[in-house]
């Protein structure tokens, strides 16, 4: 059992201290002592040095120890080399100290086995005290509201970055740095907060905190390793509690090493799918690129919840409402048509030259002139179609840019809905760029690609976290949990197809019937009772790919046929190697083709259960097209799931092909993630392929179950 | 016949002028004209004025019009209103001017029938003359080496932006200006060209001219239409003649109003294949987004052209190694391990918790000692194995980073290979950019996944420039060609499957047997003679889609079942409407199953003729997997083709399923695009589904051709 975030009050006393102690302290500008010094001249609490050679540097009164202090310290820095570290660390945790900070290198990202157990030590003494401990190996945090600089980070006391909205949280503090430098361009944030080597502090706890801080509306993350599941779960449904987007930038998203396993649904889902299936069920906003982050979590900030499920574009010219058409499509944003109320404004304000229209072409000619120019803005807000205007920025002129942006952010505030600003200006920091950064209602975006992406994700964003919630991972169990518990109990490591079979039953999910026969004239007398066509297979715990060995015969229509296949089975059975324990022989009707789909489950290592839906052959095989959600999921996630397929086309119906039963297909999807949840402490792997579809019908004619070792 | 783009002779007086006019220099300081007179100010050549009223505006000398200048200018700027134009232009044509710029509005884009007739009668005026005009409707042009700012773009004369190897070319003013901002950030450029309405000189003008311009080295475009697909393989064939890459920006990329087209290969493309196919004949770098354009461009002016086909990076934290990873694996870069000799160099200078390989973990130790720096990337830039090096700058140290510059420069120029700069800052204009961007061997890049994406542009460019050359479209054409031609010329405007497989037979393709028959007798002898089981189908050119119409019949293993098929197919072929005509009936052999592939011809609207291969059945009908390339392709292209698709791996052979003849099936793609080409005009499409595929086998088993009206 991982241990749980830790809350806002847990943290407290690291993150918003009182008083702050730099363990350190050195004459030594360039130290880390110094520059911490230097960090914390703005902060609105209490400082002091330790440093038994000094009665104050830099204006701080210094001490010769811990003990020494007027005070304990909310926080203590400890800028000192890796050997000094443990001792004060446990001095820090017996004085009772609320957090400290350890900028050494030289612990377990060295990879040597007595740096490891160095760190574990720290992590020891963070369990068993009240000390919140942050890093090793790391560059610190910044409380950018009390000015707490705790951090070594160069420039911040000297710069003092303006205070907003956006909490910066980063495993790496060069990553964060990265992005915290949006301060010298008219950007803000609230905290800054790296992590280094966690031994006790990580991400989560971070975004916990943050959840609970008055401070911050939007919380980013950039992380690298996130092996604790549960404990990101938690952050993630603490922040969406609160109210609060968290842009997720999570390194790392490439391939990994293709992992071994038994069935097909085993490998259907990408690498990253189980962490994608988080960010969805928190409504987490993963972005692809470190350069997203800031500009994501600014319009998250400024923006608030949509209120339309439409976007406006506004242009000075053709060519850049063509551009605006081509992202919007790219993104999959909806441009509608201007209301008519709307549409009788921009008719009465473009020229003839332009087009009033969604995107505006409003014209260069109307851009110069304000009166028309808003007159077109405030009504293409004012439009109950649009949850947001995007403008169009082409280029540069040097006085008019600031002053339009006071005209947008006018207009937004008084509409209540975000102005985007497109820049597409290779003067970055042009004119105008810093005050609309800098403004709380015009957006800045400096690629059209970007903003439309954001757009998609805060309008989907919204359309997620407003539908029917799933059912909590540690919800009570469908009713079926015991059952089907009992069945498995009674099972070997690799269930065979019946018993597969049964559990799922157990589960409502609909099996192909079967008869077990142990001789020809059992499986002629169980074909004959079934009806023919029927389907003669081997049943055994022990080949998981049955067909490629032979012991499947399909389609047989007599009994001379039933009693060939069955010959034909216990033959190609005696050569298989090892020999596979036979339970005796399947009987199943043999069901009409249709479409097959593949449904299956997994144990995800960081996230545990989840659930896998993918259209049969080639599609799932070659073209990898398969949707995954966390286990379990509701009606509505599994129409999404299905939704998200790329063949999705052929489950409704394609070119005259019948389609499937959408209803009764989720069902099953839902049935079948709610029994890897529930008994995910029994269930390594399920794997149901295929279960054949058509219209009124979706039953599984295979399957497989693997129990945990 | 379209015009023949304009060589850099013809277009020399007006971008490359002795002499500039501005026709209606203006004391209103904000008039177009006198903005040209500032952005003149450091023009090298003679500058005049025209104005009745004044001696001199500006320090320039005025004249009361044209005809009373000292000399006959190379260029005049009309600074007019959009009446003065037309009497102004015909002046210019009878005095020998060499070329005008128009800015003024009002002409073509109103969409108004009088206005579309005044911009006819100045393309009139250019056809008839040597007169150059640029225009209307546009912001003019700017040659940044003789400093001839022949444009009202605001503040060019008092920037004077540094001159550079990029050419910036573009429909629009705006685009193109928001792209000539590079300049306030450290960039440069030589040339910047807007086209407006183009009633004469256009982008395809521009390109041409730059290909042969000794001041440029890259040329980059922004389109808007480019409707003459002859001209555009002009231009981009003489860049490529001069060794000069093209970053393409084209928008209205999006899904066009879906054609209506009689096959499936007609739809098989999407709307922007065929430009996506001339970009790949001419070596032409596309880009998504205009704030890719100048990134990539100015990367190639530094890098020139790559010696291996890897990439490596450089890092200074794990972080920063694994984003590279994931970008790299994105864009399908290369990054091999380092040669023993780089290895040995980084063993040495990197420390234990750093990684010695590709990407390099340095550590930030290394990167705040430029003696180890150094060394590193040395030896990183000296590998064979590697075509560049990319370093990922993750934050800005204030006093630092300029300095790494010059470290970079220095090692980048004596490997004699381009070192990128992945710019991770927010802090978009922090210190060291500007001396990046400046630099003439660092390139910078402001997106990791950017910088990748342009690196594998880079290389695929190269590989492609140095392939086999595809044959001329105009070249002469394959032998068969006559018969071909003869046979087409002898059928109706919808050629019968019968038909329609003689033509490909000249020209080699493989076709499925056939006989024609009027009775059941007759097909039943066909049949006996082909052996069993055959296939029949209705001759006939008025049914495209025969399995539908119920007048194909498969799978006849004997006599009976062909009578019986030949009056099941009169009995449907009677009931069509309208009634078709009928040529008979085809026996043909069945053909054994095999993977099925598409390949098609259609002409482009603006390219002609184009080849499109597809996978049959769902994955091109959902999935739209085809490939598409201008006719005629070599075996080098058609196998490009093939691999492009996104079920590739089926005609590899798939888990086990035979795959296909690759070489026989480019070979078809290349008869069918010589047979396209040859004959385009001729023939409007031709649809050949399927073909019928496996090892050491391809047929065609049906075919549709339809001739131009």
């Amino acid at each position: 059992m991982s241990r749980p975030v830790y809350t806002h009050a847990e943290l407290r006393r690291l993150i918003d201290p009182a008083s702050v102690a730099i363990v350190g302290l050195s004459r030594n500008e360039k130290s880390f002592g110094a520059r911490t010094a230097a960090n914390l001249s703005g902060f609105t609490g209490r400082t002091w040095g330790v440093n038994p050679n000094a009665a104050e540097l830099y204006g701080i009164p210094c001490f010769s120890g811990l003990s020494a202090l007027p005070g304990v310290p909310d926080c203590a820095v400890l800028a000192v080399p890796v050997d000094a570290v443990l001792p004060l660390v446990e001095e820090c945790a017996a004085l009772g100290v609320g957090g400290c900070v350890i900028y050494a290198s030289g612990f377990a990202e060295t990879g040597l086995a007595d740096r490891i157990d160095l760190q574990n030590r720290l992590a020891a003494i963070a369990r068993g005290s009240q000390l919140r401990i942050v890093g090793p190996n790391c560059i610190g945090l910044i409380n950018n509201i009390s000015r707490a600089g705790l951090s070594f980070a160069s420039g911040y006391g000297a710069r003092r970055p303006a205070t907003g909205p956006v909490a910066i949280v980063s495993q790496s503090g060069g990553l964060g740095q990265a992005l915290a430098q949006v301060a010298e361009r008219g950007g803000s944030y609230s905290h800054f907060m790296a992590a280094g080597n966690s031994c006790d502090v990580d991400v989560c706890d971070y975004v916990s905190y943050l959840a609970d801080d008055p401070g911050c509306t939007v919380i980013t993350c950039i992380a690298e390793g996130l092996k604790d599941g549960e404990r990101l779960l938690q952050a993630g449904e603490r922040a969406l509690a609160a109210g609060k987007p968290v842009v997720m930038y999570k390194i790392a998203t490439g391939t990994a090493a293709a992992k071994a396993a038994l069935s097909h649904t085993g490998t259907l889902a990408g690498a990253n799918a189980a962490y994608e299936a988080a960010w969805r069920r928190l409504g987490i906003i993963q972005v692809d690129n470190i350069e997203d982050v800031y500009e994501t979590a600014a319009f998250l900030a400024k923006a608030g919840r949509p209120r339309a499920t439409g976007v406006a574009a506004v242009a000075a010219s053709g060519g850049a409402c063509v551009i605006t058409l081509d992202k919007a499509e790219a993104a999959g944003v909806p441009m509608p048509k201007p209301a008519p109320a709307t549409l009788a404004v921009l008719d009465a304000n473009v020229p003839d030259f332009g087009n009033p229209s969604n995107p505006c072409d409003i014209t260069a000619q109307v851009a110069t002139n304000p009166g028309s120019y808003g007159a077109c803005l405030e009504a293409m807000l004012a439009d109950p179609g649009y949850a947001a205007v995007l403008v169009m920025a082409p280029s540069i002129s040097d006085p008019g840019t600031p002053s339009n942006v006071a005209l947008f952010s006018g207009l937004a505030a008084k509409a209540g809905k975000p102005l985007c600003l497109s820049w597409m200006s290779e003067w970055k920091h042009g004119p105008g760029a810093a005050a609309a950064e800098a403004d709380p209602h015009v957006a800045l975006f400096r690629s059209t690609a970007g903003a439309y992406r954001t757009l998609a994700a805060w309008l989907e964003r919204e359309r997620r976290i407003t539908g029917p919630a799933p059912r909590p991972r540690g919800g009570s169990p469908n009713p079926a949990a015991a059952h089907a518990r009992a069945l498995l109990a009674a099972a070997g490591e690799r269930l065979t197809e019946r018993e597969a079979k049964a559990v799922l039953a157990a589960y409502g999910i609909p099996v192909a019937t079967d008869h077990v026969v142990q001789d020809a004239d059992a499986a002629v007398t169980a074909a004959d009772r079934l009806g023919y066509p029927v389907v003669l297979k081997l049943e055994t715990p022990d080949i998981a790919h049955k067909t490629e060995a032979g012991v499947v015969r399909l389609d047989l229509h007599d009994a001379t046929a039933v009693r060939g296949a069955f010959a034909a089975i216990m033959d190609a059975a005696g050569r298989v190697e090892p020999a596979p324990r036979i339970a005796g022989v399947l009987v199943q009707p043999m069901i009409a083709a249709g479409l097959e789909i593949v449904v299956g489950s997994q144990l995800d290592p960081t996230f545990g259960p989840m659930v896998v839906v993918g259209l049969g052959g080639v599609m799932v095989e070659l073209l990898h097209d398969s949707a995954a959600e966390l286990a379990p999921v509701n009606q509505q996630q599994a129409r999404d799931m299905l939704d998200r397929l790329k063949g999705a086309a052929l489950l409704r119906g394609f070119r005259g092909q019948a389609g499937a039963d959408i209803d009764r297909l989720a069902g099953i999807i839902v049935a079948l993630s709610e029994l890897a949840a529930d008994l995910s402490d029994l269930i390594a792997e399920i794997d149901v392929n295929p279960i054949i579809c058509g219209p009124g019908r979706a039953i599984a004619v295979d399957a497989l179950i693997v129990r945990r070792s």
